[in-house]
């Protein structure tokens, strides 16, 4: 279960416990390689072997019709279509902001520069199967396309034995506007939509979580086409004071290590008290958790409650941690923000539970784990445009700089690119 | 020398001559990481060591010290001091535009809902050496760290055999304020801070040019650490109509193609007259190019005037090619600009020569290459910040929606997510 450690005595101790080893499996990357190069070579009849050996079935169409998802729909349950609806709305709303403007700017002798926003052609977004089949998480990637105005939006969802894909995806995917979902799961996935074959198009950018081999194939083809950040095993840090409620932060411990076993789920305090309540509540309601066995295996090899000396060491930890979601169950929660550098989301107070920005409240539940909050970030609209630097000189202004410019590229050894501006100059 | 192609009836024929595969070199990729997975295990001491191989030196410090930056300063020409400085403001101001602000808004019941922008802590900028050490490349890298606020940033640039780094390199650090110039080149330099060794520090981000070493590196440590996108060979795309000046559209070919025979240097034109004039230009004045031979490769084999039917033919075979620069060497290049929906940068009219961009303009040179401007964008001041979400929800709107969100998570089977909301819910 949750193990109490005490920053002050036991640093070196918790700084082993939180090592998180990225692991190097070479057998993995040999085995995603294969299929990445026999797809790009072999095109659709790789996939029909890929699907029937790896989701057991060689479907009639790579994608489903207009009357299974129509199918989907009308058996769910209207509840759970509306609260979709509230969601995809609240999560369009808070992308929106996030929507980059063109520019430009005029300076003297008309020189005009500026930067052009566009969004992406095509994109696909990957959507699990099986139990890892989130509408939620679907929503998530597909409102950013949206927003950004992405033309074409693909998804992909690897189908069952029958052929068919969850229900709740179609749902989901119906919600959000979408109407091309392919039935390929796995790294031949990925490598479809990264290389193109005949029956699915190539895209400009992959997106969407997935197991390692999916992450391994994005990772791959990084470069042919774009994707968003390699999601790694996730966290949560809850930094709790005296006041908090020991019941609320255990559970969204526990909601956090349901997930998966490799979820770290820690408290950091400033109250020795608080810390044993938060264990002691732990401790009295695992037992009634549906994935009990999956949260103790988490806690006992991720999992840690932190006593600091006081709250400027509680962030100094969560900072070090760099949490993919950093909850603050304190009073002061918003003094707190300008102490706490990395995060992937901050949910401020008690009220704001994780639960509520992974489903609802607006912001993408994307984020950057395994401490990669130091430097990558949310998904967001702005991965789905791109920008294009525009640059105007008027014949005045390389008059008055062009012979300096020049100089600067016969410092550089470029002739060529001397030249180019000294033949302009000799016209003027 | 270039070869002109009907678009019409030549279309298979230039795609053939255009296709820039990208080959996957399993044997460097063994090398490099045989060499990161020695930094990382031997630190310094491996970096000693592959240094010595690698650039025939084991210099007394692996930092290159103030006096040397002092030496070099003195002994530069103070012209070229003064085009530098010139440039860096006008990056800067340029850059300046690109910085995202922080966002809040509020919702009823007492709803906060963000996002924080906030600089990455540390970056390593890598600079290339020998030839390729260009001060151009220094600035475009750091201006964008700087006005993101990064407070740690530290250049790499490997040194020479007598333990020295390019005296232009260090002019140009100090002019775009930057103190720490470490003597490291090669996947070495990258895995030294991705990893961190006894006296480098890990950093979160690393850019810059560099050769395949170096770019199959950061691919490799693409996760542990953020990277810019992967440089391949870069190229133009000239349209010109019938009144454009072949002498410039010539030099301009020549100015990209001097870089390195991979580079490709196309013109697009729907004047077959100008298609004639611009190869009998270029005939004309490569003898008196000092990197003829160079040029002469790439054009053979990456080179090509392309005759459209009209504009918008010419418009759509760029977008095909989605270069890196795009020179619009036409009447009315502002009205073209919604026909062009993919580049690194565009060059407006005859004035607006790469060269002026390459060195002077403002907007950064570092863009994307090999047709990924249809997905990645120009290195900017996001590259060198992160995003945080910010979710401040109320005991109120909880009590609103929270039911509902629970029902959400009991729909993706996530038991402790619901329960996490439903606690809350209990006590209000």
């Amino acid at each position: 279960m949750l193990r109490i450690f005490s920053y002050g005595d036991e640093q070196s101790a918790l700084k082993q416990h939180l090592h998180r080893s990225v692991t190097f499996d070479a057998g993995v990357q040999k085995v995603v390689q294969d299929i990445l190069a026999d797809v790009a070579a072999r095109g659709d009849r790789a996939m029909r072997e890929y699907t029937l050996k790896f989701q057991g079935v060689s479907p009639d169409s790579f994608t489903v019709s207009a009357e299974e998802i129509d199918a989907a729909w009308q058996n769910a349950d209207p509840e759970f279509i509306a609260v979709l609806e509230e969601a995809y709305r609240n999560i369009e709303a808070f992308h929106r902001h996030e929507l980059d403007k063109s520019f430009f700017y005029e300076q003297e002798n008309r020189v005009i520069l500026g930067q052009r926003v566009t969004p992406l052609d095509s994109v696909m977004l990957y959507v699990p199967g099986g139990k890892a089949a989130y509408p939620s998480s679907l929503l998530m990637n597909v409102a950013p396309a949206q927003v950004a105005g992405v033309k074409e939006i693909h998804l992909t969802s690897p189908c069952d034995a029958d052929g068919r894909v969850s229900d709740h995806v179609l749902v989901a995917a119906k919600v959000a506007g979408v109407s091309t979902v392919y039935k390929f799961g796995g790294a031949q996935a990925v490598a479809a939509f990264a290389f193109g074959t005949e029956s699915v198009p190539k895209v400009d950018k992959i997106t969407g979580p997935g197991n390692k081999y999916v992450a391994l194939a994005k990772k791959e083809v990084f470069g042919h086409v774009s994707i968003d950040s390699i999601a790694g095993p996730s966290e949560v840090v809850v930094i709790a004071d005296s006041q908090a409620n020991p019941e609320f932060v255990a559970l969204d411990l526990f909601a956090q290590s349901e997930h998966d076993p490799d979820a770290a789920s820690i408290c950091i305090t400033d109250s020795p008290e608080m810390a044993e309540a938060v264990k002691a509540k732990a401790e009295e309601m695992i037992g009634s958790m549906a994935r009990a066995d999956v949260i103790r295996e988490a806690f006992s090899s991720n999992g840690a409650i932190i006593v600091t000396r006081d709250m400027a060491e509680a962030c100094e930890v969560s900072n070090m941690i760099a949490p993919e979601h950093l909850e603050l169950h304190v009073r002061n929660s918003w003094e707190m923000l300008p102490d706490l550098r990395h995060a992937g989301a901050i949910f401020m107070g008690d009220y704001s539970c994780e639960t509520v920005g992974d489903y609802f409240a607006g912001p993408n539940h994307t984020l950057p784990t395994n401490g990669t909050a130091r430097f990558f970030s949310p998904l967001s609209v702005r991965d789905f445009v791109k920008y294009t630097s525009i640059i105007s000189y008027s014949p005045e202004e390389l008059r008055r700089t062009g012979e300096r410019i020049a100089r600067f590229a016969d410092h550089e050894g470029l002739q060529a690119h001397a030249e180019a501006v000294r033949a302009r100059l000799r016209t003027l």
